[in-house]
């Protein structure tokens, strides 16, 4: 378990910008580091410079913004890319590679063997270079684990600090999330990186097993927005530590979570959701007579987080609809 | 794994009546009961008759709606409540008494001896009514497990055609609850349900483990809507089995799950959340070049649902933005 020395990787401004409405500004994307940082997350993943002239200078700049949070690039796993990532002044690269027959005859129609030279060439530039340095494979759960764990294992002796597994497609359960990292903890020496998204409901609960089997690092983005539904959201993730022990998320600025969650909806143009975790506006209301009743004596009864380390309010419905609601504290 | 022969009992018209905006008329309860029998949920879960005079006729008008779906009652565990619950016609009966020591001293104050006692003379006067009887313990993720399987034990005994394991407060992880259901499986011969809420994410994630441990039953409401949160969505349960096999949700008519969605949305006031399973907007959006381009080569590249199979339509982001979408089917 690694559930008491965990990671958040922020990748609200790459993967949250491959969500249908999103579409940053270079003020936009200063505001959301900045409020991500506020709120502690370890490091902020930002969009290739090689997407875009403008997404190269945001690169630029994000990585000088003088965070806290350690700047992220993300490009894909060849030296023109990790060149032109480096030169952005980031503090470390993230690349990935698609290993799965479907995304290799799709995208790049390498073997496995020349995956592996593809990355032990781009590794040894990067070692170079002074970054951190992580690999993934994209659509991991529907590639053979013999091939990933080959990949890895070459990847690892490289000196590669970290290695990323990635449900593209949200296809994976907690099952097997935790059996595939599992058995890769036991062959290499780098740190774990889960990314999964959320197709099939179980992002949260996927990357809280990829830390149980002792990943390090969880990538989320802000209300989870990325492409199709999204990945896990960061919210619910810390709704799902905070669950386990209100200590394991001790290391964050709690209270900032709302205001994230509200000004990134309104950034790309949505609702929080009713029911989002924590700051939907369903989260902390008791309706039910028994619940009320016994919330009003011991909120503990029926709720797992408390709002007030969140910053928030609990509302108790207290009569019939026609009284309306009471916000107790 | 019960993952080939599994039941859902959808509980909007009970757990979704303790959703904070929730307040169906006996219309809209009966609209909703009709297209969840379309759908084909295989229990419909409504309101006890002792919450209202009306509660109770909206009970009896239900069950004798004809309904492919049985249709049952949710009361608390004692006489005069299975009594009222017989009473009103429906084809089963839900019982439920909190076993953690919270909810135990702040409800009852039983002892879990006095607990199996008044399950035991419950269940006795059930079995003389021709009704599908099922016993579950609130709470039961915070409940002692020898408590649990103790009473559980007990109530198999008497011929208990299902108990219920409910995360009320959802705590629960997909670890602890395969562990639970698993050695539950091990021990009785009835059905086993479970109720989880989502306030730590994981609803969907524990469902799907409770049916991989041997669970039979799960619960679920449209939208997930219930008290605070709510539970695991239809939708999401839905989505994540399909994401295993098609073939395990072949039985349910897959179009109408945006209706139901819909129309429950509009009735309760909120919108359908935009990264909902399946019908949120995001859903079956691509928009990053290489996802956009492979999606229109093969879409099963980067999508585990296929949108035709709902009824419905991808979106893929051919050019910049000011070009817009288009639908592609
Ligand atoms: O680089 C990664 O690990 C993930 C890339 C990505 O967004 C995905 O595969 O879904
Ligand atoms: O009867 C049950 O199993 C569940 C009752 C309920 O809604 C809960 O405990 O959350
Ligand atoms: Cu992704
Ligand atoms: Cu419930």
């Amino acid at each position: 378990m690694s559930l008491e020395h965990y990671f958040i990787i922020d990748s609200t401004l790459r993967e949250g910008e491959q969500f249908v409405n999103a579409f940053f500004t270079p003020e936009q994307k200063v505001e959301i580091a900045q409020m991500l940082d506020a709120f502690g997350v370890e490091y902020i993943e930002v969009t290739t410079p090689l997407a875009s002239p403008q997404s190269e200078k945001d690169c630029r700049m994000l990585a000088r913004l003088g965070l806290r949070a350690k700047v992220l690039t993300h490009v894909r796993c060849n030296l023109e890319d990790a060149k032109r990532a480096v030169d952005t002044g980031v503090q470390g690269v993230d690349l990935v590679i698609g290993t799965s027959s479907k995304l290799r005859q799709f995208s790049h129609h390498l073997t496995i063997d020349e995956i592996i030279d593809r990355a032990q060439e781009v590794l040894a530039f990067l070692s170079t270079q002074g970054v951190e340095m992580r690999f993934s494979t994209e659509d991991s759960l529907r590639s053979d684990p013999q091939d990933l764990f080959r990949i890895y294992e070459a990847v690892d002796q490289m000196g590669v600090h970290r290695v990323g597994i990635a449900d593209t497609i949200g296809i994976g359960t907690p099952h097997q999330i935790y059996a595939l990292v599992s058995a890769l903890r036991q062959r290499i020496r780098a740190d774990i990186e889960f990314h999964g998204h959320n197709d099939t409901g179980c992002a949260i609960a996927n990357a809280y097993a990829a830390l149980e089997a002792g990943a390090t690092h969880v990538d989320t983005s802000v209300l989870g927005i990325g492409e199709r539904n999204g990945i896990t959201p960061l919210g619910g993730l810390i709704a799902r530590l905070y669950g386990t022990s209100p200590q394991l998320v001790a290391k964050y600025n709690l209270p900032l979570l709302v205001h994230l969650d509200r000004r990134v909806a309104e950034i790309v143009g949505v609702d929080i959701p009713f029911n989002n975790y924590i700051t939907g506006f369903a989260a902390f209301t008791h309706k039910a007579g028994i619940h009320a009743k016994a919330v009003l004596n011991d909120p503990s009864t029926y709720e797992v987080l408390r709002p007030e380390d969140f910053g928030l309010t609990r509302y108790i419905h207290v009569a019939h609809r026609l009284t309306g609601w009471n916000a107790i504290r």
